[in-house]
């Protein structure tokens, strides 16, 4: 490994950054359910991985031991000496104060105010730098998956929410106060439906895995024929979000509507953060994004309505993310790279 | 003027871009109705304008002559010569390609694909930039006008339409391809008002002052007994961006349901971009801003409503712009100076 090549890292299109670096770092994604913890090369290549349970109500302090251990662990199993690592970087399921290294909220952990930079480290003798979970995927994403001959795009993640994250140049935009963007939390319907946050009307509301759900059911109801009842086996709470796609791909009318009514959702939302951040590219990430082509291609087509400046501006590319994942290891590794 | 002093410079809050240079530049306004040139020194102060219609239809060949000779003349009125210049910006009102200098699309100047920097550059010898007039407003206020200490903000200007810019560290968010934001662009309500792009449901279309008067008139016409009738002389026609505000304040109730729906437009659409890009400060500009803190007041307990974070990350300030139309003058300016 200490052979590393310098092609390889080429490869991964990190020339743009400056300087070719070959060393290790340690990412850690930390989500609501599962902690994934990698070794990453300086070629943003994954060299070992660990996946535990979450296990939040065993408290912060229990978690940042297991984070530590499983550092350890990855490094040991590759050879590399924690001195040989630059650093650690962790994707938090919410919002972030990257100057301190405080978790300042992140409910599904139950957190708040948290030193995660500083226990962390003192565990490992590391500096450990924080972001975002939907930042650092979208990192992941452009630096070492679907968009890294670009370099710049935004990524929309669908998943229970959808959250996000933009790259411009290789760097995350973060805002002010490092709490980066909340695509999921744009505006679709002024006073519709009540969304996760508490308002109304939220892009997520309308377009998030949860929301498409909630639409196949209510079609269900409405079409009893519909082939969506054997796919769910039965019982409309057997409906998932790939539910009205596969129908929809097998003929299904109900369910072709409810995925046009999905994507035009998806698309007015697409549309409105293209109108504002006009990305190069658009990658779409989380389990929506398995449909492909199929999903893409009516999006595509249907973003033109949504966008602005017609012929003379048309809209990005929208791909689907390639990373899974990994993508959010990925990221935090590049995180303690800055 | 040559022994302009290292301290106005200083208060202008310019030190921030890392060094103090004591410089002429010319700024352009390039507006569909009037054309404003004016030199400006280091420090972001206006020392001479001259202000023309802009007679589009003469065409552009026509247009670029004139601002050059009252390029001359303000350079002229102080005795600066033209060596001393260090170049031009243009804030243009449309899409321009900052690299090579080309208006893509003007819609209000007739123009498409106009090499702007390269034939006022001819006439002058000196370097020209071309930007957005929006963000050329935006990076006006925040480096000599209302944000002077903040350098990150988000101006929001309302008028005919909704336009906006987003500095950055005092810098111009572009966007892929130099296009910049399109505030005014995001969805507010899918399926909703007709918008001046040709989409539906844009922020634009409720919250511009060209929907303004649009809900004033329609409340008038729904209130025969309202004072917004004297106030407009009579006619609905009479009806202007201030007809609803004025009465609202003196006790009319049809026009303060007018201005609360109105505000509740304009803070659903900059929640959206609080949310989004998360700036420090929001700045409203455009001639809605003349209503000072009864407008800004309303609006920042409206926002609370509409942005995502709670009392973790409040909404940011909104405050009202100063520089009026020099803004756009100065911002140029600066464009010249990047």
């Amino acid at each position: 490994m200490a052979t590393e090549s310098v092609e390889s890292t080429r490869r991964a299109g990190l020339t743009g950054r400056g300087t070719i670096r070959v060393k290790y770092t340690i990412g850690i994604d930390l989500g609501g359910t599962n902690i994934a913890v990698g070794l990453v090369d300086g070629t943003g290549r994954i060299l070992e991985k660990r996946t535990m349970p979450t296990d939040a109500a065993r408290g912060a302090d229990d978690m940042i031991c297991r984070m530590a251990a499983r550092a350890r662990e990855v490094a040991a199993a590759c050879a590399v000496p924690l001195s040989a690592v630059s650093g650690v970087g962790v994707g938090v399921p919410g919002a972030c104060d990257t100057v301190t290294g405080v978790v300042r909220l992140a409910v599904n952990l139950g957190w708040r105010d948290v030193s995660l930079a500083g226990a962390l480290g003192a565990h490992l003798g590391l500096p450990v730098a924080l972001g975002n979970d939907a930042d650092a995927a979208a990192l992941g994403e452009v630096t070492a998956g679907v968009a890294a001959g670009c370099g710049n795009a935004l990524m929309v993640t669908i998943g229970t929410g959808i959250g996000g994250g933009l790259v411009i140049d290789r760097k995350i935009f973060t805002g002010c106060g490092g709490v980066g963007t909340e695509p999921g939390h744009i505006m679709l319907a002024m006073d519709g439906e009540i969304c996760g946050c508490g308002k109304r009307g939220c892009f997520e509301a309308y377009a998030s895995a949860t929301a498409l759900i909630r639409q196949t059911k209510q079609a269900m109801q409405a079409h009893p024929g519909s082939t969506m009842w054997q796919f769910a086996g039965g019982a409309s709470d057997g409906a998932d979000g790939c539910t009205a796609f596969e129908c929809a791909k097998a003929g299904d009318a109900a369910a072709n509507q409810v995925v046009t009514q999905y994507i035009s959702y998806l698309a007015a939302g697409i549309g409105s953060l293209i109108n504002v951040f006009r990305p190069e590219l658009v990658i779409l990430g989380g389990g929506i994004s398995n449909q492909g082509a199929y999903l893409t291609d009516r999006l595509d087509h249907c973003l033109w309505q949504y966008c602005y400046g017609g012929q003379q501006f048309p809209p990005p590319p929208v791909v689907c993310a390639v990373l899974g994942n990994d993508a959010g290891i990925i990221g935090a590794a590049l995180l303690a790279q800055e």
